[in-house]
């Protein structure tokens, strides 16, 4: 057994030196101060206590740093996972029960076994079936759902719905029990942290500060927002002028907790689990990839499942929460120096430290504070412009991407999904069920085909040569053969089609039986019917078969050796089949008898 | 509006003359003949009353001689259909019940209304989703299954199951109660019309009885089994020694009945109904292709599924049951000289006059005579031979066979199609999300390139030809990155990298994506993409994007004119790119800048 396969952490741990340990503390140390309010927040977005995005941020990092195999994701609670909790877990129970916070933790759990079980069974390519369309699609819209869903928040007023269009009137109608001071602190952080991403960073650098620091110190800005707020708060009172605050927050370790084992509720969150775990697992996989790619580093995706796994297990057994690998933040605990996972491990040290000793300071947080961090985090997620592009690329992409957001913004995360890898692999399927062919002929001066219709080419009235561009199965087999058919019907002339099959991976049953189909009627209709470019491992599986030995004509190596030997007319077919055939070392052509 | 498109009677009325009148009228007389037993008999099988069977074969034979395209199809009850109609009627009603009429008649409404509805919107081709070993392990199955259900009526016993295992289980369990003279009459049947089958017409043919007189009398086989059976058992008495009858049927023309517009009843029943519409379908319209091929006749297959769509409406308001295009008796109909649909109208004619006149004689007829009937018609449906064909050529055709044909036994017919076309998609899906790709080399002396595994031909270390044998979409892009990236790893020497998209039809934008990943990994490796043989729409969409614009190489317009481009190592990307480029009047190659 390949231990280092399976547990990563053998691959860098023997070697860990003083220098590692160095970038890998300080890259800790401001992945610690940018996870603090990211945790609050997205248990907050999740409709969870604080604490339950802090302790999601300390045993799953350090699960993670065993089993995962990139070496800078940072692994905690991200908005779109969070958010599909919300969805999830609140179908089950209502906000601030103790079954709400236990379907959390089971949830965490059967994604944690989902993903495990996925990594042994090597299925990390399903995720593949999630084309970037319907991704882009669906964070854009996840992206529009939280931001309004904050909003709420950020005005100190009741809202609610199950769409967005719900949650927007319900908002409107309540504007009137606006609350002062809520609002301020709201408008001012977002405005602040807004000004922070657009021109904190250069300023610096003009005020002579290096990149990097410039760098940091933006990404930390939420931070000083939360500390500003707070002590404002405090000091002022605000929490009896009506502003919402976080309040008291126990300070301690994260609790051992044991998910329930009722069979009805697995069942009932299962389908959650599984979208939660591919999403979870495609946006982590592909930060992952990312990052890697920069330092030529490679990830194994079917052990980052396990690594993934195995985090949402930890997260289920400490009071934690659905978690996977954050952009934002991996790319700061890149940008840093983190060189191993061991950072991610000291990433877990700095959360308990601050889940034991800063708790007690914010219970004077405002609500309206993790608000407008989680507003400006997720519209940076919101991308009208891959809406735009994917429109002038592709209208079949653009159909999906665009049922994915609708369908996501009018009825929820999970059908949002649902819709759009059902819509992709349909219009895919439509596709590949139309296959292209193209009658093609020579190049002139050259051994070259292309399309007659597109190139000045040299043809045959006697000779067609339809270019198949699909591999023949079952949905397009039945479409071939009327393309065929048709062709024949059109040109009375014909004597000889060949179907030239360099783009034919497989032929499968169903299309074995069309083909057999188009000899026999070509045959019917005096035409013979010719194969070129057959691959190797097509031509070994139809060898075998009564087609190969029915078939009226020959099977040519080369496009341009059925041209050679049909165009003209001259020959007939007797001539033209196995005539240099039994010394040639290299068959060129071959007949099945 | 296309008159004679969508009313087919048009295209053959106007020149209806004597000749054809006398062929049509011959072939309706042997076909009513044949299809009075198969009406009975199919009708019990569905678990209606047999002249249910009848009235399924009046008034929708008329409507599909008005709007059907294929020139000898017949129309009426078939072996398949019927028990699907059973299994989905039997969920809604005990049998015997009027409820259990009503929903047969709901059930040929709602099939019906979705087989125009598809006809109208051209879905025509989503039968080609059920692959040839999908519907040939299907009739295989409810072939055993039928058979299997009859048996209970030749032994003269009861018996009861939900699946075949069951079915025989309960049929050995009560074995000890067989009726004595049913188990004759059956047997004789069996014998009679196996050796009917087998022996009669060569024996004919040897009296010197020309050929097809003698297959007519072969199929009339049937007829002279009730007959005899009839009046034996009403001569004998024998119904009053345990011989399950047909008993007393209504004589008279079919009945005006009225489906019903029970919601629940319809959503209950709407599965079924597809299900019943698209086997029905396939099964219709490969019939009517086969046959009218043999007369270089063409059917519309969605014309097709306005006829049988409003054959089954018809059914439903004239007292019958769910029908399609009945394989045998298509045939019976075609060799018997049918030349225009009025056969089958005429057929309509034959089968009222039996119900009118006929069906106080058959008060005597055994079941076990019309069990025996049914069983060595679907019998023949049995195809073990297309097991071992499908097993030989390909193992994931026959994967997806097996599944439908055991789950068709062991869980039910519906399951049994579910799961197979499942199967097959994911299958098929599972295969193109890795797609074929081949390191290609010169075959000497020519402009031909194969496989280097399997090919003796020329290289070169510097450059890497990959043959992509699949469209890109988004399920196997990222394969396509990794497979480019690992070759690229292994080969240190190597400095260009061609992808030769002869058999890519689509580039997706998820496969745009990765193709940008590529060439931005490939560079930063120090390696140029490039392309060669891309096609002209694919090219077109390519033209505007981003990838274009910054792709390291050229686009070669062939794979021969990027390896003299490249091959060697001698040139620059300089020399390459846009040399002969601005005044060619067909560029060979081009570069987007």
């Amino acid at each position: 057994m390949n231990f280092k396969r399976y547990l990563p952490i053998l691959q860098w741990l023997p070697g860990y030196g003083r220098a590692t340990l160095s970038s890998d503390l300080l890259a800790a140390v401001i992945v610690t101060i940018m996870l603090i309010p990211q945790s609050l927040a997205y248990a907050m977005l999740a409709g969870l206590p604080p604490e339950v995005g802090l302790y999601a941020s300390i045993a799953p990092l350090v699960v993670y740093a065993v089993f995962g195999t990139s070496r800078t994701l940072a692994v905690g609670p991200v908005a779109v996972v969070s958010l599909m909790t919300a969805a999830a877990v609140g179908q089950i129970a209502p906000q601030g029960s103790p079954e709400y916070l236990g379907a959390a933790l089971v949830l965490a759990l059967i994604s944690g076994l989902i993903l495990i079980l996925m990594g042994i069974a090597r299925l990390g390519f399903l995720a593949n079936f999630l084309s970037h369309p319907v991704i882009s699609g669906f964070i854009t819209a996840s992206g529009l759902i939280i931001a309004a869903s904050q909003l709420k928040h950020v005005l100190g007023v009741e809202a609610s719905g199950h769409n967005l269009l719900e949650l927007l009137v319900s908002l409107g109608g309540n504007l009137g029990g606006v609350n002062g001071p809520t609002l301020i602190i709201g408008l001012s952080v977002l405005a602040f942290l807004h000004v922070a991403r657009r021109w904190l960073k250069p300023g610096l650098r003009k005020l002579g500060v290096p990149a990097r620091p410039a760098d940091m110190l933006t990404k930390a800005a939420p931070i000083l927002a939360v500390a500003v707020t707070t002590v404002a708060t405090w000091g002022l009172g605000l929490d009896a002028q009506g502003v919402a605050v976080v309040g008291a927050v126990p300070a301690g370790l994260p609790p051992l907790t044991l998910p329930g084992f009722d069979s009805g509720l697995w069942s009932q969150l299962f389908v959650a689990a599984l979208l939660i775990s591919v999403i979870g697992f495609v946006e982590s996989v592909s930060v992952g990839q990312t990052l890697a790619a920069k330092r030529r580093q490679r990830i194994d995706p079917d052990q980052e499942l396990v690594g993934l796994g195995a985090s949402n297990i930890a997260a289920s057994f400490s009071g934690g929460m659905p978690v996977t690998g954050g952009f934002a933040r991996s790319v700061v605990n890149f940008d840093a120096g983190a060189e191993t996972p061991a950072a991610g491990a000291f990433t877990a040290v700095g959360i308990a430290l601050a889940a034991l000793l800063l708790t007690p300071l914010i219970a004077y947080l405002p609500i309206a504070t993790l608000a407008a961090t989680i507003i400006v985090a997720v519209l940076s997620l919101v991308d009208f412009g891959a809406i735009r592009r994917t429109w002038s690329y592709s209208r079949s992409d653009f159909a999906a991407m665009s049922a994915t957001i609708l369908t996501t913004l009018g009825h929820g995360v999970e059908s949002g999904i649902l819709v759009g890898v059902g819509l992709s692999l349909a219009l895919h399927l439509y596709r590949t069920s139309r296959p292209h062919s193209a009658l093609v002929g020579l190049v002139p001066g050259t051994e070259h085909f292309r399309n007659v219709e597109r190139h000045r080419v040299e043809t045959d009235p006697q000779l067609a040569i339809l270019r198949v561009d699909e591999s023949l199965y079952f949905a397009n087999s039945r479409y071939l053969e009327d393309t065929v058919m048709e062709l024949a019907a059109r040109r009375p002339s014909l004597r000889h089609m060949v179907l030239a099959c360099q783009a034919v991976n497989v032929v499968d049953a169903s299309a074995l039986e069309s083909l057999e189909a188009i000899n026999a009627r070509l045959r019917d209709a005096g035409v013979e019917l010719h194969l070129a470019e057959v691959k190797g491992p097509v031509m070994d599986r139809l060898k075998n078969t009564p087609f190969c030995r029915e078939l009226s004509g020959c099977v040519f190596l080369s496009t341009y050796d059925a041209w050679n030997a049909l165009h003209g007319g001259a020959r007939t077919l007797g001539d033209v089949c196995g005539a240099d055939e039994p010394a040639a070392p290299r068959q060129s052509s071959f007949k099945f008898e």
